[in-house]
């Protein structure tokens, strides 16, 4: 799948997910129609993100859901995964696509439009821009101490690759990301902290949707 | 250089350094003599690693010293270093070495019979053995909380491999883990903590040195 396309993206995170394991949560967002899913876990050890990735990798290859994983190019190699997502203190874009080729998805976090620039001139395929709301609770999560959709637009308009947010994001407040620019919205809480994961990706989704036909009702006026 | 050739062999780790960067470490350790220099580090992040390695790797290459990562295949990778040091929580060794290619040294930290079977089933090229000594409180270190020089011998008789003693090792207990069957000693704080890393690390090496003539004499009576 091309990052163009990446509407709902989960980030896995088991320790939010109320005793599920990850595979539960993400079998479940696959039925929900989530079109990627990024292993992260950073918790937890190489060992464990690898046995669990396995699984993952069976599961999102016969769903045709695209997986990536989070910092470990050397998992995502170990694994056979699309590609990888990386942050700012993690190993560069650059040294990424030498590692893992032309064909491989990587992704990157950003925050700023400097390291949008940045991340576009190593190679990036998509940009994870974030954080978008605050997110030290999500229950009250507000713009305050995001960075806020307004961000997506100033790195759209000045980056040419197709963009994420993440952070915060859930299915009431993920229009503005979308009608910001962004093709999708990346979550973990919102999926693997719901009662109903599936039902979530579906809101989530729905939101999405949404909120791009909006977005290209309005562009057709300009 | 073969792993049958790592005498003197130093993990480091900045946190230990008493406020010295690990290059500075680093730096004494070759001039004390170190065989292999493992980057571990494992507080701190990725980018902060690989930027560490490239310089650790320019220093190691000019002394002739080998260059090992702990854990990240792909920072191995990145830096061009000479293999891997895994545990028992790392990407397994047989996946290391698929990654890595039959070239690289791939090292794994065994503390039983069976993980040092399994890690030489996988294609390990050396065992890392311990803990040897207790290592809660370095300077009342004892073999109470270890595995003991004996873990050594009963390895070294069982699998062909070579292997370094690790864990409370110091100048003064270096030599029961040689005589046992080790080539060598790895340590952390030793070198790295101590006022001169290179008197240090000369230390160590010449009390592995004085264990091998000792054992080679005891062998030689056989």
């Amino acid at each position: 799948m091309s990052p163009a396309e990446y509407r709902t993206y989960l980030v896995t995170q088991q320790s939010l997910s109320a005793g599920r394991s990850t595979l539960e949560i993400v079998e479940a967002a696959i039925d929900g129609g989530v079109d990627v899913v990024q292993l992260r876990e950073k918790e937890t050890d190489a060992e464990w993100r690898y046995e669990l990735g396995l699984e993952l990798r069976e599961l999102t290859a016969d769903a045709g859901v695209d997986l990536l994983v989070n910092d470990r190019i050397d998992i995502a190699q170990a694994i056979d995964a699309d590609g990888v997502h990386v942050g700012q203190s993690d190993l560069p874009v650059g040294v990424a696509r030498e590692l893992l080729g032309p064909d491989a998805i990587i992704g990157c976090s950003t925050s700023t439009l400097e390291e949008a620039r940045q991340a576009a001139a190593e190679g990036a395929d998509y940009l994870g821009i974030g954080t978008i709301y605050g997110t030290t609770s999500k229950d009250v999560a507000t713009q305050k101490d995001g960075v806020g959709p307004e961000r997506v637009s100033e790195i759209i308009e000045a980056v040419s690759l197709p963009a994420v947010g993440i952070g915060g994001i859930t299915a009431d407040n993920a229009g503005p990301v979308v009608e910001a620019g962004a093709t999708g919205v990346a979550v973990i809480s919102e999926i693997t902290a719901a009662d109903d994961p599936q039902a979530a990706t579906e809101a989530l989704a729905s939101a999405v949707e949404t909120a791009r036909y909006r977005d290209d009702g309005r562009r057709d006026d300009d």
